[in-house]
């Protein structure tokens, strides 16, 4: 039975683990938030909530933030606070094929503090590790529902509509991209004739495409987007490049970072070095702007939006912010209803209006699945999105969810983190 | 006497001409907004306001958009697009001492639409202009009233407490880095440790300092900033680099593009060459990344927002839009009271709360006048900024003003920018 001292969250049933893992997002903490204020409007069957200390580390050390010493406001706010409050981390468990000593020390962390309940929020890898704990539990007799909670900017996890965190992500860009060509096309005459804006998406081009809702009517920009899936040549983006300037004055890309060659070298690796011979790591904005200016000798700028763009929760998507929320809430209210092995979804079930429900997907059939973008989603050209992409990312980027400002800034509210008593030996891999 | 035919904005008086000059801004359109508004109330004595193509070259082409055109909707709607409605441009009339042809051709384009109103929109040069037109017109014996309006986001002109245009990209920087920061703080872990943000601003730190405001208690964010008026010393710099990822695990650095060397190169020149041994131009975010690199070890990332900070009107400082469209306003009303040769300005009579109004400034004392930012904003150790200048920047930071939306993206209304007939021979200069 856990303690409830002085824990307003601290419920009679037992605990609850909860962590984010692999890169955070605008909106991982709302969905955080959804699977707190649900376990703490079920107190008869749920103690209370720790999050892991930088994710599973934090399960592996036993350093578990006991979320019940935080006030309902504190909770409340994880709604508009981006990033990952308890902490993330990029690590994945050994397979226990192979070595079962890290889920072992799971097992005894879970045993040692009651843990009847496993939210795992994150990506494929993370939805595999929900899958092996479920396994285990079940191996090991240990009774623990394992319910995965689909996160990740890169859109790639299979069987839900989209993961918390794109739509946003997709909703930044579109506006950012927009607004940057009204800039340009202001100054062209004198001034910048090519901008390029690079966006994430190293493996599949969701986030590029999601650039392309900018575009209201032909010859608005994007003009040209560059996707992973599209193997770059060189001379034809050329030679788009300078017609588009020819036709409207200026031109305006968005480039995946994942852009590359035909034998599938990254243009951000295309071998850029600085005064002292290094290879410049990363970049395809200042590749590409320096493959325009030295053939077409246009005057160009770019901007790399890395962090910004995937942190950006004050320009967050209405309906990703509910979704984020939605997909925490519903994997507590799963749990309870006795679910396990599964990864709480987004349904859709039409277009326009956008309309939706959480269902559930059976972790075995998610893990290390990688969805990737239809090809019917890139236009035959190859540098812009089709209608069927419209019609599918349009609905994502809906609504705003502003956060509350304080003296100009948005009120990003710190949490204590407190951590739960150890109760086991220090932990060493 | 101006032709009303159709003119919703088309008064009985002399006409106006405005123009925009310059880099362009999120909200330099509110104060077409408010030049507009303003005459079309007044139209007793203002005939119709028509804005120059491109900007100054608007007039000396002949090209001159009729904004008498457009819907009272479309020119509120101004109030809430970036960019330049109108276009501007990057040009500098010859001095009419060496070459006085441009500033004829401008007397005998304002004499043929009968200007009795000039309002130029722009930075220091754009001040000097209405002051030899001014002059000029003096000269000539023909009337007219020449009334400067103070735009640019590097925040560098004399005689006013700040630019319109700046507000709005401190407000963009400090707000994006406080959000890529906590992104950072919690992947730390096990990802990125340094984290570099450049920032505009080649001559003076106004923009990078504005990103201090991000930093609420000592420790937070932003760790380090390097400003263009501190010589940049890579040891001290790497020392503190280290020093900050010991103490907070991480480092969130935010960079002016102007950050250079004791020998005042600038760090974004610093050699880098692409595969083709072509020089890189711009980026001193990855340079100081690879220096970080290559001498810590340490996983960094880094973004450029270039043109998105100061386009990103969906994040538009209150206060700017509020100034931007107010100096607009006040411009109109001066010429009316029979002010000429004047800059509008933002006067501040108190801090907190922020208290201002519009006064005037001579544009003989403006003009050419470039207003560096005061040594006591920087911290002693060149690396923050005081106390002093966050008592100055955060006023111009305060309040929202989001621009509406339509499908999950801002409502940026075109202008139909449709051109006055032509009275003239075509003008090659």
């Amino acid at each position: 039975m856990s303690n409830t001292r002085g824990a307003p969250g601290g419920g009679s049933g037992r605990n609850a683990f909860y962590a984010q893992s692999g890169g955070v997002t605008a909106v991982i903490n709302a969905t955080a938030c959804g699977v707190i204020e649900t376990a703490r409007r079920h107190t008869d069957r749920i103690g209370k909530v720790f999050a892991g200390r930088n994710g599973i580390l934090g399960a592996l050390s036993e350093e578990l933030i006991d979320t019940s010493r935080e006030s309902p406001a504190a909770i409340a706010a994880l709604r508009e606070t981006p990033g990952g409050a308890f902490g993330s981390c990029r690590y994945k468990l050994a397979p226990p094929e192979r070595d079962e000593r890290e889920y072992a020390r799971l097992m005894d962390v879970f045993r040692a503090h009651d843990i009847g309940y496993f939210f795992y929020n994150g990506g494929g890898d993370s939805q595999d590790t929900a899958h092996k704990v479920a396994e285990l539990g079940a191996r090991e007799g240990y009774p623990i529902q394992c319910i995965g909670i689909p996160k990740t900017v890169d859109n790639d996890l299979p069987l839900t509509d989209t993961c918390p965190g794109f739509g946003s992500v997709a909703k930044y860009v579109a506006v950012s991209i927009g607004e940057a060509a009204l800039d340009v096309a202001s100054m062209c005459e004198t001034s910048t004739r090519v901008f390029i804006l690079e966006v994430m998406g190293r493996h599949a081009g969701w986030i590029a495409a999601a650039a392309g809702l900018a575009q209201r009517k032909r010859g608005d920009a994007p003009h040209l987007i560059l996707f992973p899936e599209v193997p770059f040549d060189q001379e034809d983006f050329l030679g788009r490049v300078s017609e588009t300037v020819d036709r409207n004055g200026y031109c305006v890309i968005a480039a995946s970072e994942g852009t590359r060659y035909a034998d599938s070298r990254f243009l951000a690796e295309a071998g850029t070095r600085d005064a002292f011979g290094h290879t410049q790591l990363g970049g395809v904005a200042p590749v590409l702007a320096e493959i325009v200016n030295s053939s077409l000798g246009l005057k160009y700028h770019w901007a790399v939006a890395d962090y910004l763009q995937r942190s950006a929760r004050h320009i967050a998507s209405g309906v990703d912010v509910e979704q984020a929320y939605a997909v925490g809430q519903a994997a507590v209210e799963f749990a309870l209803a006795g679910k396990n092995a599964v990864m709480t979804s987004i349904v859709r079930t039409r277009d326009k209006p956008y309309e939706w429900h959480v269902g559930d997907a059976p972790l075995g059939r998610v893990a290390n699945v990688e969805r990737s973008m239809p090809k019917a989603y890139i236009r035959k050209d190859g540098y812009g999105i089709t209608a069927a992409a419209r019609r599918y990312l349009e609905p994502l980027i809906a609504g705003e969810a502003y956060p509350s400002y304080e003296k100009g800034l948005p009120r990003y509210v710190p949490l204590r983190n407190e951590l739960a008593r150890k109760k086991l030996q220090p932990w060493s891999a």
